[in-house]
């Protein structure tokens, strides 16, 4: 490693990955769970995802210590040849599961033409969009969503129903980097509201709401109401088909069971992730290829007047990453350091 | 029909069919058409969508006119018994092709337990949900996603790339209604620039940019300029992911090409439509009967604390509509009566 600044180190990534590995081992975690969790904490640094990045060791390490995580368990994946594909993380961390069930998944969307990856049972643990470039890669397009622990009220009201929902989507392009977006449907992030708290800054307005439901700008008060959703009664309605597509309808938990589950432990959200995934050349048949071409035609009129895709920042950092080094906040990588040398 | 009030009628929703089937008809549609797009012009006005009711004659006509729709063209339905149903509309008007399709994009659904229908060619005409209700009518879950012309930039653009690009979704519930939600991934819809359009009203601030890119609320320079998403650049990719999922995948045209094609005739958009269909009984298995529970737990802890669901004003609506006839704008529907006068 190298000093990038007084308070980031530049780390290689095979040196992190050495790193974070020894720090999972260090909490008891099996092999092939420590293998597939390395994998998004490694990307999620390496794109300058900081809250995805290593600072997701100690959300680990926290999740762990609440006792309710399996750190063994080897998922089980069910695919009866349709166009489903059902897998039971059985309380165990979300990576193994999706990496486990990702073949058969593109498989079942090359022969039916869409398909659908139902995970259930896992104590989610990554962003989105690991996942959703790993489908793409297959030259699938994806739809990724998943719920979270109900911390976020619907559009008017004031008391949490909804979690923070993500909703991720992938489209293979020519080239290294797939369009990629990947959003929560809360109007700011946990981890941006957690920030807030911990250094007593305060939120823009419009984050969310006391106890009592009145409109706050302090993140503690917003931490004991509710966070609002983005985008009024749209962003609302988005986070409920969430909660249904990717909780209800799998037979998964919904946010609020998740939370309740939690018992105020902190730990990772527990219920289910839906993963959809097309095939464009079964959509699109003859069309297909003009269907590509007309993708980045638009991609090309979205760039041409200044205005930037999703995910371009994130693939910026990648390639400094791949050529130079992770950035790493120094503090964060001893405590990682530490976990890891308990491990040797 | 009776008087509701100076400027509105009460009509009965079997007159209404009546007269808007024998406007349609003074058009030169084939029967088929005439049939199916009157279903979902009763449908729109029956639940109070001024957008999408008897108004949207008045659109028909200016499509007709605009001479590129085929007025008697029957829709080819291709499936191979795969999960992707596809349908040619062969340049006519929408609500046919979907009508023919749906049983079969159903049996797919049941079968495969997710099933794609991906609508080709045809000039769209109605709102989301009616599709949505009917797809949630045969207990499935469905998600429904189409271009339109491009008026709207993308979130850091100033220049139209993106259409108004609505997203439905469904869920089926006890009783009379299902959950259901249809929005416009643009700022505002575009019924509601015209309307101020014609009014001269100034449009709320965030509404779009002018020619220049700069801020506007003056709803002329918008249309001569550009709309903005919903939700800043969450909306924006959301818009974008409708593009690639009810355009570029099924090999149909992109909002861009929509427009282009109409060459300010103002006609209906002429591009495709992807509806997805999720079988809970397939996803959930043994835990469906859970899913459906906890999402009616999900339900009523929204209205518990006094917020609505999406759609419940307008099943409001339909039940006074069934009850005492469809309230009607009185101008409105005298040019419906004389166009369908014509036909006599």
């Amino acid at each position: 490693m190298n000093t990038a600044s007084s308070d980031t180190l530049r780390v290689p990534l095979d040196e992190l990955g050495e790193q974070i590995r020894a720090a999972l081992r260090s909490l008891g975690l099996g092999e092939a769970h420590v293998q597939a969790m390395a994998r998004v904490i490694v990307a999620g640094q390496r794109d300058a995802c900081q809250s995805h990045g290593i600072y997701r060791v100690l959300t680990c390490a926290q999740t762990v210590h609440a006792g309710k995580v399996d750190l063994q368990a080897e998922p089980v994946v069910e695919s009866d040849g349709s166009a489903v594909v059902r897998v039971d993380a059985r309380r165990a961390f979300s990576p193994l599961a999706f990496e486990r069930s990702l073949p058969v998944l593109a498989e079942a969307a090359h022969r039916h033409g869409v398909a659908a990856l139902a995970i259930r049972h896992c104590f989610h643990f990554s962003a989105l969009w690991p996942e959703i470039e790993a489908v793409v890669a297959h030259g699938l397009a994806a739809l990724a969503l998943t719920p979270s622990h109900a911390w976020v009220a619907p559009a008017g009201g004031h008391r949490p129903v909804f979690g923070t929902n993500p909703v991720a989507f992938g489209w293979p392009r020519p080239g290294p980097y797939p369009l990629v977006f990947d959003f929560a449907t809360s109007a700011i992030a946990r981890g941006d509201l957690e920030l807030h708290r911990r250094t007593g800054t305060p939120l823009p307005s419009g984050c969310g709401v006391d106890a009592d439901g009145h409109p706050s700008i302090d993140p503690v008060a917003i931490a004991g109401g509710a966070m609002h959703t983005f985008g009024g009664h749209k962003g609302s309605a988005l986070a409920m088909m969430v909660e249904l597509m990717g909780g209800a309808l799998i037979g998964d938990w919904t946010s609020r069971e998740s939370l309740d589950f939690d018992q105020g432990a902190g730990a990772a959200p527990c219920h289910g992730e839906l993963i959809l995934a097309f095939d464009p050349a079964r959509l699109g048949g003859a069309d297909a290829a003009d269907g590509a071409r007309r993708a980045e035609e638009m991609f090309g009129a979205i760039t041409v007047q200044g205005a930037r895709l999703p995910s371009q920042r994130r693939f910026e950092a990648r390639e400094r990453s791949l050529r130079e080094g992770a950035t790493v906040p120094s503090g964060l990588y001893r405590e990682i350091l530490a976990m890891a040398a308990a491990d040797a």
